[in-house]
């Protein structure tokens, strides 16, 4: 979200949400009246209306901001880089976010090991076939940075924690650093983010 | 798909893959062809053009298609409805795929009873916070159904064979029973589809 705020050159103040310390700050009050569902991200807008849901949020984004949008023109181009987007936001990353983690660990007795195993093999899955869907130029739906490319960095982040082997994934590290390159990656970088204090 | 096809009167040809017999028939040559992830569905457009990933087919189909649409007009109504949409399709039905309790029982010992409570165990935290989002009128997005509805209906299916407590959750009951009334809902009802000898 904060990658696609930059890119589209929306101005945001940004607030860390703890969902570790102490059981999780999403599950706090306060945050449970911004979110009933206690993940993150929300956006609120100025108006104080709250939206859910990185893709619901995304396309709010791509269809209310003038060019250069998130999404190309053309409708199949367009269901090309949503299918690579959803690709990501469904089939990779709910398997790999932190409630997920603790169940396998809790109620399922996954030790780090296996959680290690677990993460990159959903990730390995899913860069397999995102590797042979696309063709850098240099990003994954043509020369800007779209819905597919913001999805997909932070999800190479995730897998570089875990130690991930990216050889296999030439086309996914040449998109990498196309938006490593790129001026909203780097603002929207997580070290520029660091939890206040 | 199957139900959005049914709305938005589009005629299909449907072919089962057989995900379970054999290793899964998802995973055969012919269907990688179509889509390398070995995932269902995929739509084959009448020009051979393959859209895969059910977000992305059905915001295809919503804005390649005359009214009526899978989504509202105003941008924070879509928003509302995709924020619904995607809550299900990232954060319940990905969990509780056949990839996913396979590594369950396969990698992590997850039994027969394992497997159902972190089944149910998705489903209701999702439905828990969808149900506070929702005011059936008397679909999930107004006078119509839509995305989120499409999303929802398979889901409440799944859970049934779960055999799921329903009663924490009334309004989404009744949006269940405003689209067990709707046309589209009933011929695409998977009792009309069971896979072809």
């Amino acid at each position: 979200m904060r990658i696609a705020l930059h890119l589209l050159g929306i101005g945001f103040d940004c607030r860390e949400v703890d969902l570790i310390t102490g059981g999780g700050e999403q599950h706090a009050a306060g945050y449970l009246a911004i979110n009933p569902q206690a993940r993150v991200p929300a956006l609120v807008l100025d108006d104080g209306t709250v939206l859910i849901q990185s893709p619901a949020i995304l396309e709010y984004l791509a269809e209310t901001t003038a060019l250069p949008a998130l999404l190309p023109h053309e409708p199949i181009a367009r269901a090309r880089v949503r299918g690579l987007a959803a690709l990501i936001a469904c089939d990779i990353h709910p398997l790999n976010n932190t409630s997920v983690l603790s169940y396998l660990r809790g109620d399922l007795g996954a030790d780090d090991a296996a959680i290690a195993k677990w993460y990159l093999h959903w990730i390995a899955a899913g860069f397999a076939a995102f590797e042979q869907m696309i063709t850098p130029a240099p990003f994954c739906g043509g020369d800007a940075p779209g819905l597919a490319d913001v999805m997909l960095v932070p999800q190479i982040a995730n897998a570089r924690r875990f130690s991930m082997d990216f050889s296999a994934y030439p086309k996914i590290m040449a998109v990498e650093a196309a938006c490593a390159a790129h001026p909203a990656f780097v603002a929207a970088h997580p070290d520029r983010y660091a939890p206040s204090a």
